[in-house]
């Protein structure tokens, strides 16, 4: 793929940015494209798809369709992706046809929890306490070297909490192996965190970097809640936040927006939790708070474009609306804020249905302006 | 169709917007209403209309096939209009289908600019000095009437100063009708204006209403180049052409955006110069400059939703990229502010390719924050 990066010229206004995935961060990079003049051909297994309704072209076929695969990728000038987990079968045959970013490597790296907590390791950057518990007894022993409180996750298809058991109590292991039906896994030490923040960052082709300053985060549920600009880092912590995503972005050569989620120790201490491989819920308020949205910057980074500003002009809070929220669109329109609605048809328990990001003048405390370069 | 406007309740997230005109403003209507979970059906006669591009559903048919905007119409759920040059058949034809909006009277108040500039006087609202030239022997008594310098318009089809001839000389009187092939016309005094300015305001169906920040225009060649807020209106102007604005719509039972255009003369007094029953080119800095954008107002407005919030959290100023600047796409993009490509295919001259909006933290100066009521 290395050829396809070093030969390719921007996409121009026109191309055609393919995307694989429908659902509202597939729209939102589609509403980013559209802005540029450039259009976007989604390809999802949904019939109802947010993102078709938005898109120049739409492909309605399954991500293991190696016919519909490659016609979709003969039919754009460049390929990236709205979810991490693309088989890997999907992602070779797509990356023969087009260039793809991220790509192959950014990809498996951060598909197996595992893997990617070594990777993060490996670069001399602090993780949660962890260790693989691939079966039975390689649990038994983590839990042994780790202690209480732990979770155990599965390595690969996590997402909004599944696949994730807190133990309660170390005869819950075998009873937590049950629910995550003996899947290869690996046990993490719970954080006694201060709070939740995440850095959302982009890396153009060439190598430029720009991060957008840290929010934080509420969970609920495992399912993201509430984040706001700015977070109680200082300024240092920050910096130290932005520092780490940069390190983790060139480790991967990465190309396009990527997010990494830390946990807050008590002692202040920056752990990473995870990395997303895209546009991140967490980043939606750049969409109100910044004049180039985390959408706009992926957009950006896989056309081969210069990346944006991605400083914000006010203080944020953004709230998702989640499930039966959803059904207040009235009364939330009525009130302040910008109100983003996904286009999907079905409210379900729980699931992502929207957002509403609120601004006040930009304050003095957290982050503030963070440059690019 | 006061009817339907009274029996109409408001068309729900997933809901269809149908809009006439596939421009970049019916482009930039379709992703305001993606923003609300809205979808939008866009019917142009053009092959390539950039808004084509990110609707969910197209019809490309002419604006006269009676049988493909009646199946448009019975697709949608409300109709508007990117465009003020609906032809009336084509007009009556979609409202007997669905409610649409803005209506036939406010459309034929600012379709003719005679009609126009007799409804704005009616009002007593102050207008350039102007008079009917429907004929030759019309044209010279106005001439006589209204005194140079003058500039002769068409009454109709007129836009970015097509359909115009300003005269140097009172000889050139023949010359200027036959310009304009001798079309039913309006000649009007030339006013030494201070600057120009529009107000970009929002009427909802209920009759609530929502004005932006006034910004001050400048034109090149008869399009615009430039619109900055705050403009150099003192809050006293801002608020009287805000209330002017709310006099017309309410006027005209308007519903959705439309802008007014004025002159600011050497006293101080704002004479109004006309009225689009539209978004408006010089409110695009409210994609950036706003949490709610004049494209989602008008939604929100035909749609039956709440008005959102006008006020802005930014000075701005909007920059039009015109024909062959866009090629610059670039190094436009690598630079500050917020860049929009309309997706058109072909750079033309004179043609409108793109525009630029640059944010600067909000000044003491001119009208700051407008309320909504």
């Amino acid at each position: 793929m290395s050829s396809f990066r070093d030969a390719f010229l921007p996409v121009p206004p026109g191309g055609m940015i393919g995307i694989l995935g429908g659902g509202q961060l597939g729209r939102m990079l589609s509403l980013a494209a559209a802005r540029l003049g450039l259009k976007t051909h989604i390809y999802s297994d949904a019939a109802d798809a947010p993102a078709f309704d938005v898109a120049a072209a739409r492909t309605r076929a399954a991500y293991t369709d190696a016919a519909a695969l490659a016609e979709f990728a003969r039919a754009v000038d460049v390929i990236t992706f709205e979810f991490e987990n693309i088989p890997s079968e999907t992602l070779a045959l797509l990356a023969r046809e087009k260039p793809a970013f991220p790509d192959v490597g950014a990809l498996a790296a951060t598909q197996d929890r595992l893997a990617e907590k070594d990777f993060v390791s490996g670069l001399g950057i602090a993780t949660t306490h962890y260790a693989r518990a691939d079966d039975r007894s390689e649990a038994y022993a983590a839990l042994a070297d780790i202690g209480m409180p732990a979770i155990i996750k599965t390595r690969r298809f996590g997402y909004d909490g599944k696949g994730q058991v807190r133990l309660a109590d170390p005869g819950d292991l075998d009873g937590a192996l049950a629910a995550i039906r003996h899947a290869p896994a690996i046990l993490e030490r719970v954080v006694d965190f201060v709070c939740e923040c995440s850095v959302i960052a982009a890396r153009g082709r060439d190598g430029s970097f720009a991060a957008y300053d840290p929010p934080e985060n509420d969970h609920r549920n495992h399912v993201l809640r509430r984040s706001a600009v700015p977070s109680r880092l200082d300024r240092a912590q920050a910096d130290k936040a932005q520092a780490i995503a940069r390190k983790i972005a060139d480790a991967l050569d990465y190309v396009g927006v990527l997010a990494v989620e830390f946990f807050v120790a008590k002692d202040g201490a920056l752990l990473v939790n995870e990395i997303a491989p895209r546009v991140h819920n967490s980043g939606h308020w750049t969409l109100e708070a910044c004049v180039i949205s985390q959408f706009e910057q992926h957009i950006r980074a896989v056309a081969g474009w210069p990346l944006g500003d991605p400083s914000r002009h006010s203080d944020a809070v953004m709230v998702n609306l989640i499930g039966a929220e959803a059904q207040d669109w009235k009364m939330l329109a009525a009130g302040p804020g910008g109100l983003h609605l996904y286009g999907k048809r079905e409210i379900r328990a729980g699931r992502k249905m929207g957002h509403i990001t609120r601004l006040s003048p930009l304050s003095g405390g957290g982050c503030g302006r963070v440059g690019r370069d």
